[in-house]
């Protein structure tokens, strides 16, 4: 049988539903995520597993459907060591920042797992793709650099069910890094993560384990119709 | 029995495992979450789920335990028309940037469920949260709003997993945002979310769906040692 082409339209279909026990397994990881500083194993990251986070990084929404990331995997102990040397730099810039009365406290705090994780993954965001005009970031250019946070964020989820921890490292001057990890103009550095398996994690946020900060719950967060 | 007090130093525990099938929980939202636009059911959102989800976004990681961001809940009417002429204006804008043979397709594709949808959530970072320094935002201002995305980024998946459609909204001009949110000064609005259930998704992404764009696979994304 011939006919003309059926050219359907795209609909939707029945949406994927959720059990009570999956939705507990996605509550779960999100509460027992952690920033790691120090709890890195020296075990390998297996290449399977890394594809399945970096899949889910990659599955993350993106503005006009741009795909703005990438993900640079690095191991090299010498291109870690100069990581880990700009950090330093850069986080005794930060010590001197605070009031003198926070600068001990401060300088006590382990704040990156560089050299300690076997695997560190720089996320990038290339501003140029997707070309000049992008659906969505018409008027709110930034949305490039938000998807990249979605990708990070959902490696972050994946890395913890896998149990494989991530410690996101800011304490790095970006145009430190931009030599060492080759980046064109276009190119920015959004997350600079430190990747490992993990046997141990604090059972709450380290900065509030450790008396720097305090949380707060939700119910100071939440406002109706307006500020 | 008395002693001295015991000022014990915070350690790490135990981390939570996580079994096969919780890990396909997690990838099947990651997977089967979606932008949408158009598919949101007028029910209300019970406040018991948005409570969940809410607390969801809010365990996000935020540089310096900061936590930036707050949640406002539009549900009034005349509030989200006024939001929706903004978007219209935007989208008019818009759709003039694009090259002429794009003008009709781009004319053509729904982008918002700004009044569809029962409930808008507008995700907002206050950039003066923490104080005048903030530990991790040194040297990377930016990052509070990228802590601001992992909420949001949280709040989607859980969302997900409750069967509620989240669809992000970025064709606005946040200088006619600030004025119906009553925004002070050092507020900035990172993500305007239209929030409602769901019966029926795109099972991929809805700019692949209607031709207006193609996802690529993860291997042109990942790069080894650098760029």
């Amino acid at each position: 049988m011939t006919g003309p082409v059926n050219r359907r339209s795209p609909a939707p279909v029945a949406a994927r539903a959720f059990s009570d026990e999956e939705r507990r397994a996605l509550y779960d990881v999100i509460a027992h995520r952690r920033d790691v500083r120090n709890e890195f194993l020296p075990d390998p990251v297996d290449e399977d597993v890394l594809r399945r986070i970096l899949e889910a990084a990659h599955a993350a929404p993106s503005v006009g459907l741009s795909q703005p990331w990438d993900f640079i995997l690095l191991r090299d102990p010498l291109r870690r060591a100069q990581v880990r040397a700009a950090f330093a730099r850069a986080n005794d810039e930060a010590q001197a920042m605070f009031p003198p009365d926070k600068r001990s406290a401060y300088a006590a705090l382990k704040l990156e797992g560089i050299e300690k994780a076997p695997l560190n993954i720089c996320v990038t965001c290339d501003r140029s793709r997707g070309g000049p005009v992008v659906l969505g970031r018409t008027h709110q250019p930034e949305t490039d650099l938000y998807s990249t946070v979605c990708a990070v964020q959902n490696l972050w989820l994946a890395a913890r069910a896998e149990g494989v921890g991530v410690g996101w490292v800011s304490i790095l001057d970006e145009a430190d890094l931009r030599p060492i990890l080759r980046l064109p103009e276009h190119v920015r550095v959004v997350a600079y993560l430190c990747v490992g398996h993990v046997r141990e994690l604090f059972d709450g946020p380290e900065l509030a384990a450790r008396g720097w900060a305090r949380a707060r719950t939700l119910d100071a967060h939440v406002r109706e119709e307006g500020w």
